[in-house]
């Protein structure tokens, strides 16, 4: 009659997450979240399922219309009968686990569709950060049969550049008034997106913000066979535009598939997934809580100014392979 | 007559830093920021010579008056005849290495003062951030002699925990009207200052903040023998309460060193240190150049999902050991 709660196994709540059941994927990526010790097993039993959803990354300092546009764009591939995911991430709060506020609110057009799930996470603060959790979290939507997913960061500067790199398609949002020249320029965002969206189009300013972006793009260097960002204008809270943003990410889609570029793409993700896995696995490994460890003993070398932190770099590493 | 730039030896770059020679002391932190291979050169003449330096970490929501606040206690440190070095870091700025805008000109009271070293630092993107070349640029002020170095950051969020774990003594600035109170909640400054200021305290409001961060430290559990962080008001920007900054930061350094944390703290730095240098050692070692790694195949693997990223990276340990 009612399911045991905290007390479901990896593979029960991995077929249930396959079916669609939503409170399944929910567990599983709450797992992601809390680093349980039973990703392993999570990841792999995912693993042959995963690779069919369309990832699009949505960047943009804050005031651009970030939500407005992710809900308007989940409107828009409900429409063309998509199962859609969305997980929204925030890396400048390592601390609060769960949601963010009012993100659910903004979202909630779609949050009584079984075929759109709404999640938002924070990436916590050790090293690695979004490397570690979004793409086990993406992995976990993928494998429950998400055709597009969407992840929308709330961040600035590093992490708009971390999340075109865990995306096949980055959408970089800009808005009249945001002084977003200065911005870009400065959080190199002209270098990451796929797709540059000029909302709040109906202000003043908007064609401005065209201009000044078609003429930073153009002074970017592209060699001929590569992908040239367009610029598409919208007006998310009317719904407008958004059909020509799913054309656009479509376009670049196949043009990804065509040219190898998806792959290539993917792969790179891949390798920093599992080096922010192997690279934990050693730090808990030098951090051994049992007794003193070598890395304390190297550590108070450093400070006492009897060895340098290269050569105790060093050491730990020879340690490896003793 | 004219040194010749840009092939100073190691040997001669660091003893001229010891003199205080300022242009010996921006190439070295220019060998940081650029992770040359000199480095280990370099902290290994270094390493003798560090640990004298009491380093004060500045951070606050965008607003405050970090910049303002660490003018004014650059002031108060020289008329106190410290020998002062300023650090400050941008960790939004994955791209541009380099000064701030407008950094030096908001310091310039300090200009063309000899014993104030001022530097901007943008921390890179990679793995590590402000772990790994932080540390360095302050063992590089603190052997050419700096009684005191300031660390402040632009940043918010996880930045602000990273400062605080570099720092001896960690400053958290606030002022009315920045709705500080849920900022502090949610980036959790509330565990990481060790004294607290409230900064434009002639403004409305200010005693609200002050009232509002007593009851918040007040519900923070702190065993008895711990430090009980002080809140001191100040306006920076008339040079007041400057004096009592300095007063408690003595008072907190003072306990530091009796209760043995200044070691911990000091040696917890450390251990940051070498691990990010072991790691970026190995994931240079990874991602080796002469044809595809055995990590790109393993990414590979993982993208056609038939292995997943914890088995992949545990192929990866373990051909550190073959």
């Amino acid at each position: 009659m009612s399911r045991r709660r905290g007390v479901d196994s990896v593979p029960d709540l991995v077929s249930r997450a396959r079916e669609g059941d939503a409170r399944a994927v929910a567990r599983l990526i709450s797992l992601v979240e809390d680093e349980s010790p039973l990703l392993r097993e999570v990841m792999a039993a995912l693993a042959p399922h995963a690779g069919q959803a369309q990832i699009i990354g949505i960047t943009g300092s804050p005031g651009v219309g970030k939500s407005t546009s992710t809900n308007a764009l989940v409107g828009e591939l409900r429409a063309a009968g998509k199962r859609v995911g969305v997980l929204a991430v925030d890396p400048s709060s390592p601390f609060s686990g769960g949601a963010l506020l009012g993100d659910r609110v903004r979202m909630q057009d779609h949050a009584t569709d079984r075929d759109v799930y709404i999640r938002s996470m924070a990436s916590r603060g050790h090293l690695g950060g979004l490397a570690w959790t979004t793409p086990q979290a993406l992995r976990v939507l993928d494998a429950a049969g998400c055709d597009v997913i969407l992840i929308e960061t709330v961040g600035v500067g590093q992490s708009e550049v971390e999340i075109a790199g865990l995306a096949d398609t980055t959408l970089v949002l800009m808005a009249p008034g945001m002084g977003d020249g200065i911005q870009a320029a400065k959080a190199g965002i002209l270098e990451i997106g796929d797709l540059y969206v000029v909302n709040k189009a109906d202000r003043d300013g908007a064609s401005q913000v065209r201009r000044d972006l078609r003429s930073m793009l153009a002074l970017a260097d592209r060699p001929a066979g590569t992908w040239r960002p367009p610029i598409v204008e919208t007006v998310a809270s009317k719904g407008q535009g958004l059909d020509q943003v799913v054309l656009e990410v479509d376009r670049h889609f196949a043009w990804l598939m065509e040219t190898g570029e998806l792959t290539t793409r993917r792969t790179r993700r891949a390798r920093v997934e599992i080096e922010a896995i192997a690279v934990s696995a050693l730090r808990s490994q030098w951090g051994d809580v049992s007794g003193r460890s070598e890395l304390d003993g190297l550590a108070a070398a450093v400070v006492a100014g009897t060895t340098d932190p290269y050569a105790a770099a060093d050491s730990l590493l020879a340690s490896l392979v003793d």
